[in-house]
C-alpha cells in the first residue's frame, strides 16, 4: 500500500469527523487533503441559532484552511467529490485537478436530512443541516412577520403566524424552545397591525416522545418546559402531507407558510460509490476498526458510519464524529508503523439539548438533570468547544446582549423574496 | 391636501435619506410607511469590508423595523415598488397591498451601480452597492486563491492572482488599499501552492486622477500610498472590454477572473415614473425645497437626486443623503403648520477615505491632512455614526482583531460555485 512518496490520505469533509482526523494525522508522516463543498468548518450543534437570527454565520464558522494553517502536511481543496473509484483508488471532484489518488480514504461526508419518500415537501419544508440551510430558514421565519404585518386577510395572516416544525430530536426541540423568546420579546415593538407574541409554534413528533435518546423522564421534563413557553407539543402526530400553504395530520388539516423539517437524515450519496451494502439510511456498516468491509485502506466515520456499540447505534453526533475521526487516523499511523490495528470505543461523554432561555435538559448516563444548571453547563461547554478564538468571544458578546436585552442580531434578510427581485443581477447565496 | 385623517407620507428607500426622513418625521401629525426591498439598514460606507471579508453583514446591517420601533407614526413594508402613479398619487409595490396612496411622497430609492452601454459586462465585473453585491464580490475574491491554489497552468494560476478594480473613487480606493493587507499577511498561511503575498492587484482609473472629488494634493498622496502597497494604480486606463478571463485597456489586455466595477452609478429607474425629464445618470432634478417640478408633494432626496449648489452638484454621499431627509421632512412639518417651505442647503462636513491600514486622506476644505491621523479619525468617526450601539461593539472588536492579528474574521464561502452545487437544494442569498 504505501508507494516510495510518503502514503497520500484524502479526506472527505471537514465537518467534525473529517477535522478531527487530519488534526490527528499532524505528525504522521502522509501527505492529507481535505476535500469541502464549503471553505469553512461548520459548528453545527449552533446552527439553530443562525436559523433563528440570533447568532450570525460568520460566528460559528471558520475556514478550514485557516483552522490547518500550521499543519504542513495538509492541503485543502474546495471542491465537490462526486463519485469515489475504489479499484483505481481515486476520488473524483468537480474541477481541477479532477482526480485525487489515495492511499488512504477517510469518508466523513456527512448527512443531509432526507424525506424518506416525501421528497416532494422538500421544498415547503426545509430540513437544517448547512449553512446555506440556516440563511434560508432564518429568511422564511423572518418574512413570515413581514408577510403578516399587511395581510388583509385574518386567515391568511394567522397561517403566516403559524410555525410547524416537523421531528422532536434535538434540532426539533432547541429549535421550538428559542422560537417563543424570540416572538414575545425581540420582534413584538416592531410591529404595528400584528401582535407577534400570538404567534402559534407547533412541535410535531411521529413517535411517542421527544429526545428519544434522552431517558424518559428528560423527554416529560422537556415537554413540560416547552408546554410552560407556549410552544404546542404533538407526539403521536404522523405528518400525511406538506404544502406551500398547509401541514396535514391525517384529516387534520394547519394553515401555515413556515415549515422546518427535523425529522430525519440520510448518509450522503457518496456512499453509495462504496460498492457495499448499505444500511436503510445509506449509512455504511464498518469493521471494529471503521474500516470498509474489503477495503482496509477506507475508513468510514462520522454520521454516514453505522457503527454497533454494546447492540446500540453510535449517535450521529459531534462527539462521534470527532472520536471516530481521531480513531481512524491512529489506525493510519499504526498500519504506517508496522502495527496492528485498534477497534473504535465510543466513550459517550453525555447529552445536552436547551429549551429557550435558562432551560436545559442533561443526561450523563447515571446523573441526569435539568434547568437552570443544565442550561448554564450548555453555555459553558458550547463557548469551550467552538473553534477558535475569536468566535468563542463573538458569540458569548452576541450571546449576552440576547439574554439581557431579549434582541436579536442577526436579523437580515438580504433581499425580497427571489421571484420578487426584479431588476437585481443574480447573486449566490452569502453568509 | 390634507385629508381628514391624518396625512399619509410613503418613502421608498430605508437608506441614509428615507431613514432620516422617517426619523425627522416622529413628532409631525403623518402616518409614515417606509417601503424598503430588504428589511434593513446598511451602513454603506463600510460595505467594501464586507466585500473584503473584514466585517460581517449583520456588523454593518440594523432591521428598519428595529431602528424605528419606538417610532409610532412609522410602519415598515418589505416590498419592491415598482412605480409611481404621480396623477392618482399611489405608489404601485409587488405584494400586499399592492398599492399604497399618499399625501406626500420622499423618493430615496438610491442608485445603482451602472455599465453605461457595458451591461454585458456586469457578470464579469459586479458592482458593490447592496449587501447582496458584497456578499458576491466576497465570494469571488476567496474563490479566486482556492483555484489558484490547484491550477495547473502558471497562466492560469497568475490570472486568479490578478485582481483588477475598475473606478478610483473611494470605493475603488478603499476596495484596493484593503486587499495587500489581506493577501500578504491574513490569506498567507493557509495556502501551499502558491503565494498569496504575490497577488498583484491593479486599480484602473479612466480619468486623470484618484478620487477626483478630493483636492489635488490628495489624490496624489493616495497614489503613492497606494503604490507603497503594491497596488499598480493606472490613471488614464479607459477600459475598453472586460469578460470572462481579461480586462482590456485598449491593445492591452490583463488576465484575471476577479474584477471589481467601481466606475458608475446611475439613479433607481423608479425615477422614471415621475414623468419629469432626468439627468443623464437618471437622477431628478429638483426645485430649491427638494420637491419635483409640478409636484410639490414629492420630494426626490439622497443620490438620485441632481441638487446643485454654489454651481457644484451636491455629492451623493452619506451626509447628502441624511440632511436632505431632515429637510424633505421639516417641508412637510412647515405645510401642515401653514408655514412657507424653506431651501434645502447642503453643509460639507467634510471627506474621508482610507488607504489600508494606518492611512487615510482627510479633506475638510480649508484643511486637509493625511496619513496616521486622517485614519485615527476615520475610525472614530465611523465606529460614532454605525447605527445602533450593538453593530459598534461589534465592529470595534472585528476591527481590533484585524489590526493586532492581521486576521480576517468573515472569510466564509457558504457554497461551492452556483454552477457546482449538484444535489443541493436552491437557496435564497443570505447574510
Amino acid at each position: 500500500m504505501r508507494s516510495l512518496a510518503r502514503p497520500r490520505v484524502v479526506i472527505i469533509g471537514a465537518g467534525f469527523g473529517g477535522r478531527s482526523a487530519a488534526r490527528a494525522l499532524r505528525t504522521v508522516p502522509v501527505d492529507v487533503t481535505i476535500i469541502d463543498r464549503t471553505n469553512h468548518h461548520l459548528f453545527q450543534p449552533l446552527l439553530y441559532q443562525v436559523a433563528t437570527a440570533t447568532l450570525a454565520p460568520s460566528d460559528i464558522t471558520a475556514p478550514i484552511r485557516w483552522l490547518l494553517r500550521r499543519q504542513r502536511n495538509a492541503s485543502v481543496l474546495l471542491a465537490d467529490a462526486t463519485h469515489i473509484d475504489v479499484e483505481r483508488r481515486v476520488v473524483r471532484v468537480d474541477r481541477e485537478p479532477y482526480e485525487l489518488p489515495y492511499d488512504y480514504l477517510v469518508l466523513a461526508a456527512g448527512s443531509r436530512h432526507a424525506y424518506f419518500g416525501h421528497e416532494d415537501w422538500e421544498p415547503f419544508a426545509p430540513g437544517l443541516k448547512s449553512l446555506a440551510d440556516a440563511v434560508e430558514i432564518r429568511r422564511r421565519f423572518l418574512l413570515a412577520f413581514e408577510r403578516a404585518e399587511w395581510a388583509r386577510d385574518p386567515i391568511e395572516r394567522d397561517a403566516w403566524q403559524t410555525i410547524v416544525i416537523i421531528g422532536g430530536g434535538p434540532t426539533g426541540v432547541e429549535l421550538a424552545g428559542m422560537i417563543p423568546d424570540i416572538t414575545r420579546r425581540a420582534l413584538r415593538p416592531d410591529f404595528r397591525a400584528i401582535d407577534s407574541a400570538r404567534t402559534r409554534v407547533l412541535l410535531l413528533e411521529g413517535g411517542p416522545r421527544l429526545l428519544p435518546n434522552f431517558p424518559e423522564q428528560l423527554s416529560a421534563r422537556t415537554r413540560a418546559d416547552l408546554a410552560d413557553l407556549g410552544v404546542e407539543v404533538r407526539t403521536g402526530a404522523v405528518v400525511t402531507n406538506v404544502t406551500a400553504d398547509s401541514v396535514h395530520i391525517g384529516a387534520e388539516i394547519i394553515r401555515t407558510h413556515t415549515v422546518i423539517w427535523a425529522a430525519g437524515n440520510a448518509a450522503s450519496p457518496l456512499t453509495r460509490s462504496l460498492a457495499t451494502p448499505l444500511d436503510d439510511v445509506g449509512r455504511v456498516p464498518v469493521q471494529p476498526d471503521l474500516s470498509v468491509a474489503a477495503h482496509p485502506e477506507i475508513f468510514a466515520i462520522g454520521d454516514l458510519a453505522a457503527v454497533i456499540q454494546d447492540g446500540k447505534p453510535v449517535p450521529g453526533v459531534a462527539q462521534g464524529g470527532i472520536q471516530m475521526g481521531t480513531s481512524a487516523a491512529k489506525n493510519i499511523a499504526r498500519d504506517l508503523a508496522g502495527k496492528p490495528r485498534v477497534a473504535f470505543h465510543y466513550f459517550d461523554k453525555g447529552n445536552l439539548a436547551t429549551i429557550g432561555r435558562n432551560r436545559a435538559v442533561a443526561d450523563f448516563g447515571s446523573i441526569t438533570f435539568a434547568g437552570f444548571p443544565a442550561w448554564i453547563l450548555w453555555v459553558f461547554l458550547h463557548i469551550l468547544y467552538l473553534a477558535g478564538f475569536r468566535n468563542r468571544a463573538s458569540v458569548l458578546i452576541e450571546w449576552a446582549y440576547a439574554y439581557f436585552t431579549y434582541q436579536r442580531g442577526a436579523r437580515l434578510l438580504t433581499e425580497a423574496e427571489p421571484h420578487a427581485r426584479g431588476a437585481r443581477p443574480s447573486t449566490a447565496p452569502g453568509g
